[in-house]
C-alpha cells in the first residue's frame, strides 16, 4: 500500500444556501435551504469531500454514523452501509417526508441518505490517493460529457419581503410565457436542450398550456413534466393524452405504485419516478405492476454511486429506463452525479440538476454546464476544491439561524406569503 | 496518475486440465478439460491474470476481443463490455451447451464469458498497479473468508483405460457409501462442513438414499442434491418432499423457467439455479413465477466481478438468496471468486468450487480451504503468481491434443466406455 487510507478525522458541517423562491405542489422554496457538507480525512491528510441533505434529523444521524468511520479506510465501500447507528423512530414517522418531496421516509433511506455522503466522500479521497478519477473507481466513464436538462420551475420574482433571502436575477414564471422565457435564459446561459417544468402549482389545464408554450418554442426537444403526485389517476390520464405527442416521459403524475400503475396501464406515455421508488425494497411491485418506466435515481437516497450502478444494472434487466433525479445540491453533489452517470451505460435521458438555481456554492470553482453538459473530468476525485471561506460563510449562516430554516419545509415558506396555506390533501386536481 | 495503466500486450493461452472421471446426467468429465488463461500486461510491465472456459468457441471470440482491449486502460472496465465483436451464429444455435451444463447458449452470455475473464485479468493489474486487492477495488470485504461446500460427485475410479489421463487418489464413489466416504475425504482434506451432490446419475430414489446417507454421517450439516434438470416436475417435487427436512436446498431440479416455477409452487424446499437463470435477462420472468429462490452466479457466465455484485444488489431487492456456481476452474478463478465473494453482503450460503477436483494448476502456490474456507487476502490484485513452467506444460497438452479434447463433451467421454451412449433425452427421469 502506497497510502495509509485510514480515515483519520470526519468533518460536518452544516450550511443554509441561497434558494430562489421556487413553487411546487407543496409550497415554495425557503429562501435558505439547509445541506450538509461531509469532509473525510485520511491518515495521510487527503480530504474527500461529501454533501447531502441538512434537516436536522439527517444531521443527527450523521454525527454517530461520522464516529464510526473513523479508523476505517477510505476503500472500505461496503462496510460503510453496515455502520450501526439507530435512527430515531420520531424522525420517520410521517408517511411522506413533506418538506422535500423525497417520497416515503423510511429509517433505511435516511440512513442511505447520509451514508450516500460519506461513499462519495471516501471515494473522492480515494481517487485523490491514488490518483485516479472517481468514475475510474466506478469501473470508467463510457461517455465523456453527461447531459442534463433545464429544470423549470414556477416562480415568483422574489421572496416575500417578509421572508428575506437573496435577490436573483430569474424574474418570475407564473404562465406559459413566463416558463418559456425561462427555458430561454436556461439555454441562453447552460445550452440546455431539454426541458422539465415542476409542475402540480396550477390547475392542470395551465400547465399542459404552459408545456405546450414549450413545445411551440422549442420544438422536437425533449419535454416532461412532474407534479409531484398532486393528481388523481384521471387527471393523469387526461393529461398524458393531451400531452402524448410532446412529452418524453411524464413524471410522477399520482402518488404511490398502485395509482401510477393505473396510469400506465392507460397511456403510452413513459411514466417516471423519483417517489413511488426510491429503494430498492420499492422495485419489485412497482416493476411487477408496470408502474413506472423511468427509474430517476438520486444517489443520496440510493446509498451513493455504488448503488446507483446497482440500481441501473436492475433497471437494464427489467427493460425498465434510468435517469437522474435532483435536489436542491451544490457542486460536490453535481460532480458526483456527473461522475456516476458517466459510468451508466442505459443512461438514455438527461438529468435533473438544480445547480443552476444555487448562485451560492462551497467550491472555489463552480461546474459548468456546456450545451447542457457537464464534462466528465479526468483530474483525481471528483476534480473539485472546497473553497473554506464559502463553506464558513455558508456554516455561519446555519449558526446565525433561529432554527426555522434548519429543516426544510415549502409550506411554511408559503404561509409567510399565504397566511391560510396548508400542505394540499392528495390528489390536489 | 502514479502508473501507467494502459494496456500493452494481452497474452491468450488455451491448456488442457487435468479432470477425474465425474459424473453427471450427460455423461463424465473428459480426461483433460480446455481452459482458457488471459494475461493482461501494462505498459509499465504490470500483468493481471484471468481464466475463462477455453473451448474453441470461447477462443474464438477472444482472439478479437484482446485485440480491441489494447490501448484501453486496465480501468476501463464498463468499456469492455462494449468491445464490439460479432459472434458467429452457429457457435450459439444449440438451445443447451451440452458441454459444460453451461445453461442455455446466446451470444451475449458467451461474449460475457469472455469478457469476464479480460475484467477479472484487468482488475488483478489495477490492483497491483495501486496496491490495493481487488475486494478493495469491489468496494472492500464484508468478511475476511469466504465459506465453500464439498462438491461431491459420482465418479468412477479412474477413466477408461482407452480414455487415457490422469489418475487420483479418490476412488470410486456409485453408491451412498461411496458418497459419504467421498465427502469424509473432502472434511479430512479441506474441513468443508456443507455438501453439494452432482445428481441426475442415476434413478433418483439411488440419489435419495446417497443424501440420506450423507444426513446421517454429518447430521444437520447444509445438504444440495443438483440433477441438472434432469428429472420431470413430478418427480423433483417428489425427491423434494422426501429430502425436505435435511435439504439447504434442491438446485435444477427440472429444467426450464416453468418446470421449476412448478415445483417451486409446490415445496417449501427452496429452489437454487445455475441454469434457467443465467443472465440478467432472465431474471424478470423467473422471479416474477416464483421459480428460484437463490441464484447461483458464475462470474464467467456474468460477466464478471462487477456484474456479480449487481447481481447479488439485485438479488437482495427482490428478497432472492445468491450463491456462487462453479464448473471446473483453477486457482485464478477460485481467487476472483474468493474476492468478489468477500464484497457481497447478502451471500448467505456457501459457495460451490471444482478447485478441489483440480490436482493441477497454473499459479505458483495453490489455495488453501481451512475448514472450508479460503482466507481473503490483502495482497495487491488477487494475489497469486503465475507459474510460467506450469502454464507452458498444460499449453503444450492442449497444442499436442488432435482436437478431441479441445472442446468439452461429457457425452463423448462416455461413450468411450458405454459406446451407445447419447446425451439423455430431458426429463431423464
Amino acid at each position: 500500500m502506497t497510502r495509509d487510507l485510514a480515515i483519520a478525522e470526519v468533518r460536518l458541517t452544516p450550511i443554509l444556501v441561497a434558494d430562489p423562491p421556487l413553487l411546487n405542489t407543496q409550497g415554495v422554496h425557503q429562501p435558505y435551504t439547509p445541506r450538509l457538507i461531509v469532509e473525510v480525512v485520511t491518515a495521510d491528510g487527503i480530504t474527500g469531500l461529501g454533501e447531502t441533505y441538512g434537516d436536522t434529523k439527517y444531521l443527527e444521524l450523521a454525527r454517530p454514523l461520522a464516529d464510526r468511520l473513523v479508523g476505517h479506510r477510505v476503500s472500505e465501500l461496503n462496510a460503510l452501509h453496515a455502520l450501526d447507528v439507530a435512527v430515531a423512530a420520531d424522525r420517520v414517522a410521517d408517511a411522506v417526508d413533506v418538506g422535500g418531496l423525497r417520497g416515503v421516509q423510511t429509517a433505511d433511506k435516511l440512513r442511505l441518505s447520509v451514508v450516500s455522503a460519506f461513499e462519495v466522500a471516501c471515494l473522492d479521497a480515494l481517487g485523490k490517493a491514488l490518483g485516479l478519477p472517481v468514475h475510474a473507481l466506478l469501473g470508467g466513464k463510457v461517455r465523456d460529457s453527461v447531459e442534463y436538462s433545464a429544470y423549470l420551475f414556477y416562480k415568483w420574482a422574489a421572496h416575500p419581503e417578509a421572508a428575506g433571502g437573496e435577490k436573483d436575477d430569474w424574474g418570475a414564471a407564473l404562465d406559459p410565457a413566463g416558463v418559456v422565457e425561462q427555458a430561454r435564459t436556461f439555454t441562453e446561459r447552460h445550452g440546455f436542450t431539454s426541458f422539465k417544468l415542476k409542475g402540480g402549482v396550477f390547475p392542470p389545464d395551465q400547465e399542459v398550456a404552459a408545456v405546450r408554450a414549450l413545445a411551440e418554442a422549442f420544438p422536437g426537444h425533449p419535454l416532461r413534466l412532474d407534479p409531484n403526485g398532486a393528481w388523481s389517476v384521471e387527471t393523469s390520464v387526461r393529461v398524458a393524452r393531451e400531452l402524448a405527442d410532446v412529452l418524453e416521459y411524464l413524471e410522477d403524475p399520482a402518488l404511490g405504485t398502485r395509482a401510477m400503475a393505473e396510469v400506465a396501464a392507460r397511456t403510452d406515455v413513459p411514466l417516471a419516478t423519483n417517489m413511488c421508488v426510491t429503494t430498492f425494497g420499492e422495485i419489485p411491485e412497482a416493476f411487477a405492476e408496470g408502474a413506472v418506466q423511468v427509474v430517476l435515481s438520486d444517489h443520496h437516497y440510493w446509498g451513493g454511486l455504488r448503488n446507483t450502478q446497482h440500481l441501473a444494472a436492475l433497471c437494464a434487466a427489467f427493460g425498465v429506463g434510468v435517469s437522474m433525479h435532483s435536489n436542491t445540491h451544490l457542486g460536490i453533489s453535481l460532480a458526483a452525479m456527473t461522475h456516476v452517470a458517466s459510468t451508466v451505460p442505459n443512461l438514455r435521458h438527461a438529468c435533473d440538476s438544480h445547480y443552476p438555481w444555487q448562485s451560492e456554492d462551497v467550491l472555489t470553482e463552480r461546474l459548468v454546464f456546456d450545451g447542457g453538459r457537464v464534462t466528465v473530468g479526468d483530474a483525481p476525485g471528483l476534480g473539485i476544491a472546497l473553497d473554506r471561506d464559502a463553506l464558513e460563510r455558508l456554516h455561519r449562516r446555519w449558526l446565525d439561524d433561529d432554527g426555522t430554516l434548519r429543516d426544510r419545509d415549502d409550506a411554511a415558506a408559503m404561509r409567510v406569503a399565504e397566511p391560510g396555506w396548508a400542505t394540499p390533501a392528495t390528489p390536489r386536481w
